[in-house]
Order: C-alpha cells, then structure tokens, then sequence
C-alpha cells in the first residue's frame, strides 16, 4: 500500500476516502480536513481567543495540538469531574500537554461549583452518570468561556460522537435535538458563547492515529461511568455498518447536515432568559444547573 | 403471563405494547389495528373495491384475510415473478386461499409484462435484483388497478419493513424518499391510484402469529434473492435496538412519522407526465418500466 500523496510505503488505509498515506501526508491530510471544517463552517478567525475543552482523550488534545500549530490563540479547559483515577490521571495528561506546548490550561472542578463530583451526582439524581455530567459540563465550559472573555469553546467531537448522537436523535426523531445538531453553534443570546467541533470530519481511528503520530500522552481508559451507555451502543450499529459499506457513517452525517439539517431548523428561536440565580441562560427561570445543585444540598 | 382482556392464559406477549393476549384477543388486537390504521389515514372507504397486493407470504395474505372480514370488496393480485419454485409455491398459496374464502384474484405474469422473468432482468441489469423487481411490481400493481377500476391498492408492509425501509433512507437522507414514505400515498395524477399499507402498526412477529392462528397456509421462505439485501442487514440492526428496548421500532417509524415528515413533504410538487411508449405516470418522457423492457430487449 502506498501513501496517495508521495507514493512511499503507507502507514494508514483510510477506506472511506479510498486513500492511504504515509505519517507526514497523514498528518498534513488531518490538518487540512480541521483547516476545511473551521473554514466551511466558518468557525474561528484568524487569531481568535479560543478555549479549548480538554479531557485528556485524544480527541481533544489532537484538536488542541492542530489548533496551536494553525496559530490560534488558545487556552485549554480542564472540568475535573471527581471521578477518583481516571480523573486524576487525564487531568495530568492536560496539565503535561499544556506545560510542553506552553499554553494555559484552566481547571474547573464540578464538585466546587455544583456541590458534588459526578460519582455523587449520579447517585442523588438515580439517573444515567452521563446526564448530570454533560449538563454540569456543557454549563462550565458556558460560564467559564464568558468569565474569561472567550468568544468561543472549541470541544473535540469527532465524526463518530457526531454520528452516533445523530443516530440517538433519529432514532427518537427529537426535532429539538436534530435542530441543534452542528459542527458549529452560533451564540444566540450575549451570554451563550459560540460552540465549535472542528474534528467533526474526522473518524475516531483517524484521531487516535494523528494523536499517536503526534506522540500526545493521552488518557486511553474510558470514563468507567461509560460502559452501557446508549451512545455506545449507536457506535457499535454504525461500526458495523461502515464495516460493511466504507462510508456510511461519513455519508449519515455529512447528508444530514446538507440536506436533511434545514428541514429542522424552527422558524421562530426559543425565548431565552437568564436564571434568577446564577445569571446564565436558561428557557425558565431557574436553569438546570442551579436545579441539581439545590438538588445535590438536599441529598447531601 | 394472563390475557390483558379476559385474564385466560395468554398465547402471546408483546413487550412493546406491555401486554399480552390469549389466541382470540391477539385476533381482536390485530384487527383493532388495522382498522385503527385505516381510520387514522383515511385508507379505505367502507364498501370500496380494494386491489389487495398479494406475495404468498404471510403479512399480504393476513392483510387480505382481515379486510374480507371488516366487510370490503376486496380482489387479490399476485404478480408471478418467475423465481422458480418460489413463485410456483407463493402463487399456489394465493390461490388456495382466494378460492377457500371465494374472493378473485387476479394473476400478472411478470415476464409477459417486461419481457423476461426477474432471474433474467437480474442478469441483464447486472443490479442487485430487488432493484427491477422493485419497479416491475409498482408499475404493474397500479397498472392493473387502473385497468380494472380499481381505486386504490392495499399492500402487506408491516412495522417492521416500513422501520427497515425508513433506517435505510435516513442513512442517506434520501429526502425524496423520506417525503415519500407514509402508510398512505393519496393519488397524485388520475393515473396514480392511491397505495396504502394497512399492517403498518403491526410487526412481522404479530402478523405471522395472526396468520398461524388463522390457520392461513402461507410461504415461509423468503424469496431465494433477497439474501445479502441491505433491508435484511436494516431489519437485523432494527431487532437488536428492540431487543435491547422494546418499542425501538415503533418510536422510530411513528417518530418519524408524527413529527419529522411533514418536515421533507415537498413545497411544490413534481411535474408528472404520461409516458410516450404505454401511458403510465412519468417523471420523464418514457417510464422506468418502459426502458427496462427495452434493455431486456436488446439483451434477450
């Protein structure tokens, strides 16, 4: 097999685009396809203040990675969820990425803002961990993008988290969900910064192969509260099918964003207010956030 | 496990639905299905002459046997594909059974049609052969409906062919194909009749349980070629998603249905022409059917 661009010996097959490349073209292809995302979506400008979402998984240290080289002006978030080693241990992946690439690294620790770190959460809620946890996540990265004065959080979804929500979302056909599916999120209230997913054309094999090629010291473990989850499961559905027909997940998500995204679209915007409490945006009077953390100090 | 109606020992369980029947109120389930479908699309009129589409298989002959019941004029169509055995099989099986409840039915040979037998049109189209089976059958069931009078055709799909067909076009977001699909297609041109599928409520499952306590003596084999079509590898994926949380299927299809088509219906519609060679509808000058006779032509 040999590499499409030079035609030396080829380290990676990628058979959706029927194409195989040596690590340097590799490389150079992975970069091209962010420059092509950030660009088609019209994501960031040229020397924006980004605040990357850090996990310490490849996904988001390869981003992060691409975004400096590309010349970006970044930060990196750190949400330390308490969730005892594998918190610990890709907390040190971000800090020692950070300290080499010498760029900041923000720590926010959800048990000191909500009240609890998500193993408690999970159990005052009685609901899946994943659900307090993207809550609490999505709020932080919110506040703490606004607090400091970013325009924009750059989060490392890649084509496979993108395809297996979508498939969640058709599967229930939650228009609400499918509205708001995209590789970029305009802010639509003062308060709300833009979100931005610029792995969105790269599949999670290609992420690891450009984090390993990068030699990123990476968290490889799963969150422990992941196993059974649904989105799992949709992972494994799509796998088999690109399995079967190189493509599918590719052509899942690329013809839902072109063709079938619009369709979603709501004529009029929600009305947005901001919470009596903290003073983020929410739909009612007192967002999510502030719910569970009322919550977690009664239970706790 | 006790009947949910009358608390006798139940025959069947349908975890979807939560419920389970002794033989007599699955019928009476089953039934109540049907007329809830036809009630809530506004399929049929009470006393209208209905071409039912029949295979030998057990959804159209079920379908058949519930409508003779609920009091419509009903006559059978069967199309002979010339699969050997199969259709030898599945036609004797109509026959047996238009004969036993005294209904017509009307056989089209499809290779007096077209040209040659699907076998053959699989060879010359070098396409999987679902694919001119597929344009043969709609043509000629509403060809035949017209020529005989008939107003509308009733066809056999079930919940879990419609669930199939609709994971399929959502996988490539095949908006045409999703405005398309519905258990109910009004006519568009006088010389489209209507298409509605009355067992759209009800799974494969329930609808081979209801022709086994019918006693209606069916087909079991799946057609010789349908092996390796990608609506078995949809239904397969679709059984797994139930199996893992019952009810999959209908969330999908009736998500789907309630909530996301009149999302792709169509502004305007499609201009419609009579096609030049044998006057049917046309998107085109000639129809689909009338160039797949000229190939098979050229070829033979």
């Amino acid at each position: 097999m040999k590499c499409r661009k030079c035609g030396a010996t080829a380290t990676i097959e990628l058979r959706r685009h029927n194409a195989a490349f040596c690590a340097g073209d590799f490389l150079d292809f992975f970069r091209n396809q962010v420059r092509e995302a950030i660009r088609r979506y019209r994501m960031l400008t040229p020397g924006e203040q980004v605040l990357v979402a850090v996990s310490g998984g490849k996904d988001s240290l390869a981003l992060w990675d691409v975004l400096i080289d590309e010349g970006y002006q970044t930060t990196g978030l750190y949400l330390d969820l308490g969730i005892g080693d594998y918190s610990r241990e890709s907390k040190a992946r971000c800090e020692t990425f950070a300290a080499g690439r010498q760029v900041s690294l923000i720590v926010s620790t959800v048990a000191e803002e909500i009240g609890a770190a998500v193993p408690v959460i999970k159990n005052v809620t009685r609901r899946p961990p994943c659900s307090g946890c993207g809550l609490s996540k999505r709020y932080l990265m919110n506040r703490v993008a606004l607090e400091h004065g970013f325009p924009v959080v750059a989060t490392g979804h890649n084509l496979d988290d993108e395809a297996a929500t979508l498939l969640g979302s058709v599967m229930h056909w939650q228009t609400d969900a499918l509205s708001r599916q995209s590789p970029a999120l305009p802010s639509s209230h003062p308060k709300l910064v833009r979100r931005v997913k610029p792995l969105y054309r790269l599949s999670e094999r290609e992420t690891a192969a450009f984090a390993f090629l990068r030699r990123i010291d990476y968290i490889v473990d799963e969150c422990p509260f992941a196993q059974g989850a649904t989105s799992i499961a949709h992972k494994e559905i799509l796998g088999r099918m690109e399995e079967a027909s190189p493509g599918a997940k590719h052509n899942f998500l690329f013809g839902f964003l072109d063709r079938a995204r619009p369709a979603f679209e709501r004529a009029e915007g929600i009305a947005l207010n901001e919470c009596t409490r903290c003073g983020q945006v929410t739909t009612g009077a007192v967002c999510a956030f502030c719910k569970l953390a009322d919550q977690i100090k009664r239970a706790t």
